[in-house]
């Protein structure tokens, strides 16, 4: 765990498997504020999901960034919004962003630029700043914002809450980049032991939900 | 030009080049009907951009797959919507979705469900059927449909609208799946020449904006 943390903070990814019984996914961690071209590349190229930004709640709230699914429900579209997850209550995407000095917003620089600026947001108004997020970012964009439960791990233990309750374990800021491992040639997940494998052989931490559970709390 | 058409009624790849004045990228596109697990994979680990659905405008229309940058400033979001995209008018996207029977919705076979079934709906819709989108489909999801200007090509030369008119100048459904091609070491769009590289070493037809508005007119 320690390793863990030290890991996030010098900006080395962490992998994280959350429980068999809910996404049953390991997910590539970075800290947001760490990220840099390469590392969306290697998001992309050994862990293979979106990219996403998960961002603690109070930022979000702070920041505007509230759920989809009620932005959905807003405009009309109430009868596309998830009813029927099967392994939560909810999904936790916000809106897609690029931040407004990117070009097209997709390329690895674009997107590391958007996900950095999002760590500076959600440090700035965290420690009772402000910051106008709209003045900075716009929408539709090319990186998923993720919003934390307002409850964090007691409300919901998926990848978001618990790679934020790394950072905060870590004492960094709550902003970070999760990406799901998949697998190119069963067109599933990746599995639980391949996803060992990959971080044995590439020297990176390995947490599971329960191991996890144990030592966050 | 034909070899292409070819290609993409057997499943195979297209790269697309835009304009040098536009986005200047080089998508790869299947018809969204042809997609599978494999398929979803090689975007993934050939191109690296996103994985999304272009969609004929009056299939759009009748799904009820309106611009995401509408809902957006519905729900209040008005101020995060485009205002100054550099290349473009507006972005393509409108809502990002799973079909209902995806599990996450991340996962290659996940994806390529998603993909697939957005195709029937697509051609359903344009036979005259009705197709109930979100019965279906749920949002938000990890599939981004774009949607076709309504005067295509006339309205808007993207991506979106250069692949809509590819599949139906291939006599096929106009549903299909774009995905910017990235460069891995520059952190930016992978370079024209780049791209033709790759397509010449896979054996994959390259169109140019320029070559295609010639063809297709």
């Amino acid at each position: 765990m320690t390793e863990a943390l030290e890991d996030l903070r010098d900006g080395k990814p962490v992998l994280v498997h959350d429980f068999e019984d809910r996404e049953n996914e390991v997910d590539m961690v970075y800290l947001a504020g760490e990220v840099t071209h390469d590392k969306v590349a290697r998001l992309r190229n050994d862990a293979g999901g979106l990219v996403c930004v998960a961002v603690h709640p109070d930022a979000a709230r702070r920041l505007g960034l509230g759920y989809m699914s009620d932005k959905l429900a807003k405009a009309g579209d109430e009868r596309l919004v998830d009813a029927d997850l099967g392994y939560d209550d909810r999904s936790s995407f916000s809106t897609w962003v690029n931040h407004r000095s990117t070009r097209t917003g997709v390329t690895d620089n674009d997107r590391a630029k958007t996900v950095r600026r999002i760590a500076d947001a959600v440090e700035t108004v965290l420690a009772g700043g402000v910051f106008d997020f709209p003045s900075e970012f716009r929408a539709p964009g090319h990186v998923a914002v993720l919003r934390g439960h307002d409850d964090l791990l007691d409300g919901r233990q998926g990848h978001t809450e618990m790679s934020l309750a790394l950072a905060d374990e870590a004492g960094e800021v709550p902003a970070t980049v999760v990406c799901e491992m998949l697998d190119d040639e069963t067109g599933d997940a990746m599995t639980v032991d391949d996803a060992r494998r990959y971080a044995d052989e590439n020297d990176l931490a390995f947490l599971t939900g329960e191991g996890f559970a144990r030592l966050v709390h």
